[in-house]
């Protein structure tokens, strides 16, 4: 068996012991630092998949904590040595592996010029831990697969659990604590839908994923591990951003991955979805679990979409654990 | 002639007024208004192409300014109706048309909640104008052609004067008062060049579009343009995202459009070239202007990419005029 479908199945697990240990009082920690410093907005640095992590945390601070919220553009720090005022800003670096230059630089230099800073990282020791005043860790173990899946469920569930305190949000937290549990009896199910499914894409070269809101990181990040396992032409879209223009360039028979979990997000879904059928896309539907609020469905949502990677890679006859022309760990400046 | 090859060609003289008139002391007055209420970071909404522009200002407002800035999460507020604390915050939307219902939720709700508002519109008396406190207009006459190309330099340039005020930055001011007199030079040595590059492409079916830094909203607005107006799968990456992933599905003979103008990106620009070209890719480097700062070049760098996809629609059979399935003001949500 491969080390990434292993991986996928060691998330239930990895989700129940996310937010444990010394993160409790790290969080606690953090949100007392917040109110004490008068802490106006929210600053998000990372690339990759934790970059799809980071814009679930842009979502979930401005709609549960009211904090606004915006990613970094590491450049800006690496390239151009940007002399930026961050007094009042949260800087929250996410990098599985904490050795990305360009996230610990952002994160380094956020600090010296005023700000809170935060790293959420897999990897005790490392550079981001050392680079930030605070450390969340993701406590899924050492991840060796390439395509990271763990890393990034339970970097949502962190940083899902960070809000929740600063938002003081009990309906959060307590989803959270069953987050774990629903993902193992939701995991079991879905073996046969995806591999079906990855069945009919054998020879697919392009794919779009489309979600909306708090949901485009789901859609973002199953592209991304798409692209990099299969070689699928995965592009992602806000239902919002297609309809702006690339709907143009779908052609018939597209297939198109649509997350549309119960909540704010179901009626425009449901629109972008007919509009793709109008223009004879052919339109899929993951089967998603319910964990009780849409708030926590993106760290559920991703899984199927992994599932799908795994499938659709073994069946191109491609190696699932060492995708063509990647490394684990990226260093760009 | 097609109104869409017309209005690249306005782009010159459009470029000339976009910054003059009451934007003059428009531009002061935001400024003043800024240090008044200790604006300490920026928060940009927008659409489509008018995103783009707002990814330019998000840069130059860290690069030149020192100001955070990051972009908003629209659905944030027209879906999910948080309640946003915006004090500190200069907000600013950019829309073309003004019309885009989720761009004017974010304004108006920013602005109730303390924010410093600026709309940036080619639409006098437009929503977007009623709703914020200041505006800029683009001053770029009405704009009918479905794919804005006037619209979106324009607004580049009227974000950069903003910047440039804010900063007191005496150089910037100059090169953005000689940025229309130098696409009008630039412009006509452009015909030959996209002309031939579209014959090339005539029966490609995918795209990447690629930059970094201050460049990527060139490399995004290219690639945008084109799907919108060719219909081809043509897809945007900043470098460093390419390499942390997706390169593995960029498939031999990929024509690969790379914006590297002089400047801070140019280095780690050749080294992802050399990298697609290992994998068998196409790189392909339109000529670029020289406005004398690379701050400037994304004003100037969109003309060619505007001109090839404008050829490369002509070449295959379609209306550059009238994209298919696409209106010219896109109501979302």
């Amino acid at each position: 068996m491969s080390i990434l479908f292993e991986e996928i199945h060691q998330q239930p697990a990895a989700l129940e012991r996310a937010c444990k240990g010394p993160n409790e009082a790290t969080i606690k920690a953090i949100a007392a630092a917040m109110k004490a410093r008068d802490i106006r907005y929210v600053h998000l640095a990372a690339r990759g998949t934790s970059d799809n992590a980071a814009t679930y945390a842009k979502y979930l601070f401005q709609i549960v904590a009211g904090l606004p919220a915006g990613l970094a553009a590491p450049s800006v720090h690496t390239l151009y040595e940007a002399n930026v005022d961050f007094r009042g800003a949260l800087v929250i670096g996410v990098s599985q592996s904490g050795a990305g230059v360009d996230i610990n630089e952002v994160i380094t230099r956020a600090r010296k010029s005023g700000a809170l800073t935060v790293g959420v990282t897999n990897t005790p020791g490392s550079v981001l831990e050392q680079a930030a005043e605070f450390t969340l860790r993701c406590n899924a173990e050492p991840e060796k697969a390439v395509a990271a899946t763990k890393t990034y469920t339970t970097s949502l569930a962190v940083l899902a659990a960070l809000v929740a305190e600063v938002a003081e949000n009990a309906a959060l937290k307590d989803g959270l604590a069953r987050v774990g549990e629903i993902a193992a009896r939701y995991l079991p199910t879905l073996q046969e839908p995806t591999l079906s499914l990855a069945e009919t894409l054998t020879h697919a070269e392009r794919l779009l994923t489309v979600a909306r809101g708090l949901h485009l990181p789901t859609a973002v990040e199953a592209g991304l591990k798409l692209a990099e396992t299969t070689g699928i032409a995965a592009r992602a879209f806000s239902s919002a951003d297609l309809l702006h223009g690339p709907i143009a360039s779908v052609a018939a028979w597209t297939p198109c991955l649509l997350f549309a979990p119960k909540g704010k997000t179901e009626t425009v879904m449901a629109e972008v979805g007919e509009k793709l059928r109008a223009r004879g896309a052919r339109t899929i539907e993951l089967p998603l679990a319910d964990p009780g609020t849409e708030l926590l469905s993106p760290i559920l949502d991703i899984i199927p979409a992994q599932l799908l990677a795994y499938h659709l890679t073994v069946l191109r006859g491609l190696d699932p654990d060492n995708p063509r022309g990647l490394t684990k760990v990226t260093i760009t400046r």
